[in-house]
């Protein structure tokens, strides 16, 4: 390939949401921290975190990788084991495959709450592994849909499922499922569980021993104010650890489900720089105020008639789904027609409802502050307002 | 988990290496260009290069994702589609997965070359396919040697392979097999061909095309001055592309093999930030000076007679693999040991030789420019007279 000038469009690309109100449920717990901005930098060069390594990226002493992945980690998320995975997906993938390899025989299946995410389903078509989704319920999902999806996938394959994965909070309504009686639900069939907590962990106080949970995962870049792709995977029990993390036939000490090395580069420096401000963050007292400021924010817009929360009312967590009739009726006019409101945002410097919606759309409070929401708000009403819908 | 001061240690961790000369193979083509720095500051947070998606990431047209996924990249790789990865590792993973997901019956294998790196064994043991590496040559691997193999390998499982891995250059040596034979070969087999271009593709010219390859991989980190962990991988012909990037039954812009999104943060910002000068430095004529750099260090260390290149001399690589008999002398008298030569080096302020080697070590002098290459040089040659050994 001939070197030439149009390359350069992909050189010093600004990005110009970065001084925006953000309020994509995806970027609100991602923010880096400052520890986190300069470990990017420190850290940035290619593979520069292997320049200490003897074998294994989790054994690398200098950075204190291993102190985090053997010791901090595993604490935090309330498990025996832990790994940095390149994502929740990844970590999802590693969990299935190593289950749909190490089964018995074939054609097997994994239950799932009916709001899991994409990734979960190509994460269990990747395994090769057929799902049965809980059916949709009218608000939130509840632990006897569980048991009826483990029933119906009982009937139709004549075995149990591999496994049981519950979303939480699930990505679309911010619902908080019973976690622990869907846990209990799925161990009398003796059918290990695992908690898809990119919404939770890093944000919310989270423990998978408290929960009775086997598998957890969390996202680097979603919810632990690191750069992505990174994310986190817990594990309870001896028996489970060692079959996920079996080592390879070919090299002692690199581990099959990893390929080797995960998070091989800066993003694993920036989830360690970021992790005492996320575990101060996550401690309940914290978690309770931003729980507090969400409902503020909701109560504050369904005062005005013109917003309706979907899912838990009172609400538990930073992302929501709302109804905006009156922003609807405002696209149906406007010259822009369903753009407007994208527009009317980008003027308030606010970024983070997908162009094009108006009627439905998801959000996050996360983070913001008690000021930020409330220009927020009074910015969804002053649109109201402007368009003559209060 | 309770917040405490302990965890401060995971928070402004200083690279000490940073200002090091870094003659590690795995470093000296990783190190971030000026406006890939720029890059990971701008794109750091979280998720990012998502600020702007409808769907899926390798679509995303605003930053020009899209323009170098399905444009700029495939022209480089000399290939028809590519995509950007998690690493090379991942993607040999993948095309792996895919063959072995989709072949007719079980019990595969894949043919390598004897030096395949480990995570290519790891890729191909977690995809559920057995090995049939060439024998171990006494210089270089030769077309023959993979003759040889695949016919061994349709001995033993009674089939072809379902994937021939040629390492280009091998990671030990620096050694560039003749792969347009060595595809060849392959070929008349009907076996596809994957080129483990890690330590080729953004170092040197490479063409999937010219050479005749199926697949090609190569590493951001390693050799294309991007933050890790972000690789590239290349496809010729649009059957194979089809089948490797086919989409998910449950989301139709998702594709199955990457999950649904691979590099899903800054590292692939830095992997475009620093391509136009990845392309530059692999124009023939910069090769060529590399290359022409390269055999000036080997010929000033080989003039001591206390150095020994091994593998392809006239060597055409900036990966090269010494015996240096004098240093391990040394490490039989010196205080420290085996660990003289890293302390000795580093007081010269130079790293990438691994602590305790002495006898065999490996290294690269990529990028390093002539005044560098004769310090390391003269470094080498006054350890020696420090300990008469010269």
């Amino acid at each position: 390939m001939a070197a030439n000038n149009n390359l350069q469009m992909f050189q010093f690309i600004k990005r110009d949401t970065r001084d925006f109100i953000n309020i994509d449920p995806l970027q609100t717990a991602g923010l880096l921290t400052d520890a986190a901005r300069d470990a990017l930098i420190e850290w940035g060069d290619g593979y520069s975190v292997c320049d200490y390594c003897n074998g294994a990226l989790d054994l690398v002493k200098k950075p204190p990788i291993q102190e985090f992945v053997y010791k901090a980690l595993p604490e935090f998320l309330g498990t025996d084991t832990a790994r940095v995975m390149n994502g929740a997906r990844e970590s999802k993938f590693a969990v299935m495959h190593s289950l749909a390899s190490t089964a018995a025989d074939k054609n097997n299946y994994v239950v799932m709450d009916a709001w899991a995410h994409y990734s979960s389903k190509v994460a269990a078509e990747r395994a090769g592994l057929e799902i049965v989704q809980t059916e949709k319920p009218e608000k939130e999902i509840m632990p006897e849909d569980f048991l009826k999806a483990i029933e119906t996938g009982i009937e139709k394959y004549g075995k149990k499922p591999l496994l049981t994965l519950l979303t939480y909070p699930d990505g679309s309504y911010g619902n908080l499922a019973d976690v622990k009686k869907i846990a209990a639900i799925s161990h009398e069939f003796d059918v290990p569980v695992l908690l898809n907590g990119a919404y939770a962990v890093g944000r919310m106080p989270v423990n998978a021993k408290e929960f009775g949970v086997d598998y957890i995962v969390g996202s680097g870049h979603k919810s632990m104010s690191a750069c992505g792709p990174v994310g986190v995977l817990g594990v309870v029990g001896d028996e489970a650890a060692e079959q996920l993390f079996r080592k390879s036939a070919y090299n002692k000490v690199k581990e099959v489900e990893l390929l080797g090395c995960t998070s091989r580069g800066a993003p694993i420096m920036t989830l360690m720089a970021s992790f005492p401000e996320v575990v101060e963050r996550t401690q309940p007292e914290n978690w309770e105020k931003e729980v507090h400021l969400a409902r503020g924010f909701i109560q504050k817009l369904e005062e005005t008639g013109k917003f309706k929360l979907f899912g838990q009312n009172p609400h538990n967590h930073d992302l929501m789904f709302f109804e905006a009739a009156g922003f609807f009726n405002i696209s149906e006019k406007a010259k822009r027609g369903r753009y407007f409101l994208y527009d009317e945002l980008k003027d308030k410097k606010i970024h983070g409802i997908k162009p094009g919606l108006t009627k439905n759309f998801k959000m996050s409070t996360y983070g913001l502050g008690q000021e930020k929401l409330d220009f927020i708000a009074d910015s969804f009403i002053d649109i109201l307002k402007k368009y003559d819908e209060i």
